[in-house]
């Protein structure tokens, strides 16, 4: 009989014991610093109908970029982020929530494209999202920013230092409008600002010039990225209610102790949901991971499922992108994630196992991570290899002479020396790990 | 513009947010415990090779039990169980793990079929399971049933006691032998007796007549399901090999401190996998959830993947069967997990902001949970109303004079009683919550 394959799909990561373990205690730390922040954790259906997941229609275009199968009469797909969820959950849900309302989410979402380096397609984000009806005050901008900032200074240890960037979507529409751009010259222009960071400086110009035709135009519109929104006071209305709306945020991010905080108006998330304020986070350690985090304001989140304007803040903490890449890549230091084992019981004979099922049992309820080698009628030999393994703090090794006397073989594993004693004294002993 | 559907699919399951924190808390507490007995926990992927998931090729049949797509020439699908893939991820990490090896996984999988009643398409499962290669001493198949006990036993405060029956896949196949049964009927009858439950006793007779064409034979079955093994000692070596088997890991399992357990030869855990003791634990209060966590041995967890042996132990928790049962049928009281916002701060207008955001960025820093109502400008009577409806303890409110004082007013939401105090007294006042 053929073997099957052991790899998983490409584009899929599964890590060894040690890795998880580091990825879990960021992701804990994270989700403890959310819930301090009073954000109510979802756990949304990670399968949703076709027409949730998209308004296109043409299937085959929309099977290259998602997982989509049909059951019965029903198309359907798995999520490729958090917000088209929760927009679906928020809407269905008005009269029971309490607005606003802060959600926060950490689950899998799924691209289907074709596997590239570096991209996957099963990935964790962490989402954090504060909805209000009809109102929400820019304040709850800074708030999102000022959480991101604590959930990433949690695992600084690992990270080290991040810094935000803010954008402003109405800045841009409102020099469009002063530059007397018409609507295809604004998509188009748009689009090339928010592919800029890819294409490079020369291409920009290009496309700008390809686009515009107007070197004056080209020129107002490549001075944002050098000088910010200095050309710009005191040329239109919009144009100065959006710099006022940036300086006053900026302001707000200070009171909310947010640091390492700049305007950047080349950030612009895109094309989709964003209507207001933006903004990126990024690790000044780890440069080529690129966005660690991103969001921004949406002003009407749910409209697709709700005559209600539900105005929405959110962003997405790209987890898997932060901490999978990090420790697949191998810069991450593991060592303190290798030895979870506090305890190894080592029984030597079936007649020991009694006792030390008694020994394993007492150390589990006093919350000691205890493990036991159960193949009892194993040398000694092959027992402490094990523990040695496994990287135990100590071995408890029971024997007759442990079982008659009702005391423990304790051996620190780190120094080699062992000693005798009691359940209660090693109890003792073991807590202070 | 219509409308787009706000329920989630059938058989896809969303709670609200408090319902969701009492899910989250119990899941805690049983990873917790997992946790500090050793095991590994593993995040693995949740789409696998269609030939990983199935041995079957006849895609219309397995696409009404799995969900499964196709991407280039791959066929692929979303994993309905944790062993599959473990089994998978075992075998192609035999040389970077240790074992005896403990694995936990607590994750999502998904069933194609139909939704029904009470049938969840995704739904969670908690799994856990020990390996080994080549030997595996049945201790361990105790210290699984130990370990499903400790985990359903932190939960206990909302499911009650639990129990677990033990059976045996070699009695049964030690006794279709001493029977003298042909392979045909060994099949048919083992079929027949892990239906018997759905199927009741006549149903379970008629059955047993059709296939068997012989009353004693008949009789001697049907007399293990009152009567147990007794009828069935000293008849053949293997009869009583399975026996002992059994009764001394009844010993076992009392050295291990396991409670409520017995013998129940009707559990036999369907027809795949298992080769050794089977188990079954169901919860007392809640005999309408039928099996909470079951689970057995299997010779050759990895036959498909590799040459090596690999003997496992496992078991499953059906985690949403009984918490998302439990809660949508409304059997859990939720009121404490109600209120899980210790401090509500109220600024009252927008230059309260920066005072009431140093308040919230202190009180998150001593893991206090804190929300606060950012927008500013809205009426006290709004304010209060948010911090009541979202059930705060305390409301923190910080209008003019709390400023220019750098006090705080804090309010009882219980008792209605307030004072203004400093924000070390505050920090004080709400530790103690």
């Amino acid at each position: 009989m053929e073997l099957k394959p052991t790899k998983p799909l490409s584009g899929f990561i599964e890590l060894s014991p040690v890795a998880q373990r580091f990825v879990d205690e960021c992701a804990a730390r994270m989700l403890g610093i959310l819930r301090v922040a009073g954000f109510s954790n979802l756990d949304l259906p990670a399968i949703e109908r076709a027409e949730v997941l998209t308004d296109k229609d043409n299937w085959d275009e929309i099977e290259t970029q998602m997982f989509l199968f049909q059951k019965g009469d029903t198309k359907m797909g798995l999520r490729y982020d958090g917000t088209v969820g929760l927009s679906r959950y928020v809407a269905g849900h008005l009269n029971d929530l309490t607005f606003p309302f802060r959600a926060s989410q950490f689950s899998k979402r799924y691209r289907g494209e074709r596997a590239q380096r570096g991209r996957y397609r099963e990935f964790y984000q962490m989402d954090m999202d504060i909805m209000g009806i009809n109102t929400l005050s820019t304040n709850y901008d800074a708030e999102i920013i000022s959480v991101i900032q604590r959930t990433l200074n949690s695992v600084s240890e690992f990270i080290g230092d991040n810094y935000v960037r803010i954008g402003s979507r109405p800045f841009w529409d409102a020099l469009f409008d002063y530059l007397g751009l018409n609507a295809d010259q604004k998509k188009n222009v748009f689009i090339l600002i928010d592919k800029r960071d890819k294409m490079g400086d020369a291409d920009f110009a290009e496309g700008l010039s390809d686009v515009l035709k107007n070197e004056k135009l080209e020129n107002e519109i490549k001075s944002v990225f050098v000088t910010g929104y200095k050309n710009f006071v005191n040329k239109s209305d919009n144009l100065d209610a959006a710099i006022t709306e940036l300086n006053d945020f900026m302001k707000v991010l200070q009171d909310f102790g947010v640091k390492n905080a700049e305007i950047d108006l080349s950030i612009t998330r895109g094309l989709a949901y964003y209507t207001g304020l933006v903004f990126e986070f990024k690790l000044s350690s780890f440069p080529e991971l690129g966005t660690a985090a991103g969001g921004g304001r949406y002003a009407n989140l749910s409209e697709k499922f709700s005559k209600t304007k539900i105005i929405g803040v959110g962003a997405a903490i790209g987890f898997s992108r932060i901490f999978v890449s990090l420790v697949e890549s191998g810069k991450i230091d593991l060592e303190k994630f290798d030895a979870s084992i506090v305890a190894a019981v080592l029984p030597m004979g079936n007649s020991a196992v009694p006792f030390a099922m008694n020994v394993v049992n007492a150390l589990r309820d006093k919350n000691i991570a205890t493990t036991v080698y159960l193949d009892a009628d194993k040398k000694f030999k092959n027992q402490i290899e094990y523990a040695d393994k496994i990287k135990t703090k100590y071995s408890l090794i029971i024997g007759e002479d442990e079982v008659s006397s009702q005391q423990i073989m304790v051996k620190n594993m780190a120094t080699g020396d062992q000693e005798k004693m009691s359940l209660a004294d090693t109890i003792k002993l073991l807590k202070t790990v």
